[in-house]
């Protein structure tokens, strides 16, 4: 398979443009999240509405950047859908990721923006704005960028389940039983698990402090920024039989090492 | 039933003194999370070693100083055991609640430190230092106070379950069939479930962004500091059967709302 790259110029002016929109998404999400209306007893009806102000606001915030500075390239988004899906260069971003822990005042929702060129994700960030932190990388490398400098991204080496630390957001979630029993079978070969991360386990994996995370049910938006990120720290992201990840997202494992797939890939068979 | 209460200018004294407890074991747990030992790969035997040294160190240190000031307070811990448990004034700490998500680097870990006075828990903290945020309470109210400043925390009504979002940390580490089993009969019954956030989510029930928080198999230094916090927000904190906590943990509830405990409560039958 022959990858698709950028070459340098193109990228570093790229990943500036990264992380200006990840200023911009967060200037739109932080005032909403714990924000008074939230916190304080409205009842149930607007209990939601700031993680719907959030999405949107972010979204459109992001959108109309991207239409003022790059207007020949595509956006795929969770709110407002596709524009030039088929362009050379597509932003793919869910400005929310994690919208439960959000309304939950948690802080491990994160903001996933991904750049595809021609058809692969090939720049991507996780940005976690309350915590001032963004995962950021392509195949050269991958960075976080914290409120103290930055640091490089490494996953660890695992090749033994039995010595993996493991994550999963809600495996009850799991929209069929096989899946669910799947996961049984994963968590009774790992030593730890986690839950409820979203995509900041993501991040933890090109941190190299989780080996391995399990999702069913993915979006292309929850995916293709997280791609870069690890794959520029080590690691690796593919489905559940250890294959590419279609464009469509699905059951998806995002691995330090590609050793902790090949040990999962006949544990989480379908 | 008469609640032993500290007069105002002793509360404000031990209540300096407990942020002071908190800046101590900050200073100890803090390089040790995400410390290159932990994130660089040292394989699995390595793993664990972080944790157990910001346990241990932090504890080691709180208790140092509690010793130096006040000497005649007793002091239960995770590490070391019990001092003079039986004194008027007894502290109750768990350095890094959430040893788990410590060692994955996520940073929904926590320090509690709680304080008896004629045994029952008056004054308790539940911090996140790398979050830079400490949830500080006692009977006469609660704050937190985080980098940008601080605000009163105050718990949100919530009388219907269906409306309710719910908390715990981990189902299938529940001890006994019967536990789970509950557990499913509450997920059932509610809008909105989040996974994996220990005692951090204690936090979020006083901040009004979650209802209710279920767990099983807790420590008294699991519970102690959440008590004044919780009620200090205007909530409560019982056994599964809607009964005061025992002195020894067990099966908990942590709700904003008084009338979420009296909902739960057939639910939790065991």
């Amino acid at each position: 398979m022959v990858t698709p790259m950028l070459d340098a110029a193109r990228r570093t002016e790229l990943e500036d443009f990264l992380l200006e929109l990840n200023r911009i998404s967060a200037d739109v999400i932080l005032p909403l999240f714990r924000a008074p209306h939230a916190i304080e007893d409205k009842g149930p009806k607007g209990k939601f509405d700031p993680v719907t102000a959030a999405d949107r606001g972010a979204e459109a915030a992001i959108r109309k950047r991207i239409a003022e500075r790059f207007p020949a390239h595509g956006v795929i988004g969770e709110e407002y859908g596709e524009d030039r899906p088929d362009a050379e260069l597509v932003w793919v971003i869910d400005p929310v990721d994690g919208t439960r822990a959000f309304v939950a005042g948690l802080p491990v929702w994160t903001t996933l923006i991904g750049l595809r060129f021609q058809g692969r994700p090939v720049l991507g960030s996780i940005g976690q704005p309350f915590l001032g932190e963004t995962f950021i990388g392509h195949a050269g490398g991958s960075r976080l960028l914290h409120r103290g400098g930055e640091v490089r991204l490494r996953t660890r080496a695992c090749a033994d389940l039995a010595h993996a630390t493991i994550a999963t957001t809600d495996p009850d979630t799991y929209l069929d039983e096989a899946e669910r029993a799947a996961w049984s079978r994963v968590r009774g070969a790992v030593r730890l698990v986690r839950l409820g991360c979203d995509a900041y386990a993501y991040a933890m994996v090109a941190m190299g402090t989780i080996d391995v995370v399990v999702e069913a049910g993915l979006k292309s938006w929850d995916v293709d920024a997280a791609v870069p990120v690890l794959e520029g720290a080590g690691g690796v992201v593919t489905d559940w039989r250890g294959a590419p990840v279609g464009a469509n997202g699905g059951r998806v494992v995002f691995a330090g090492d590609r050793a902790c797939i090949d040990a999962l890939v006949p544990l989480l068979a379908v």
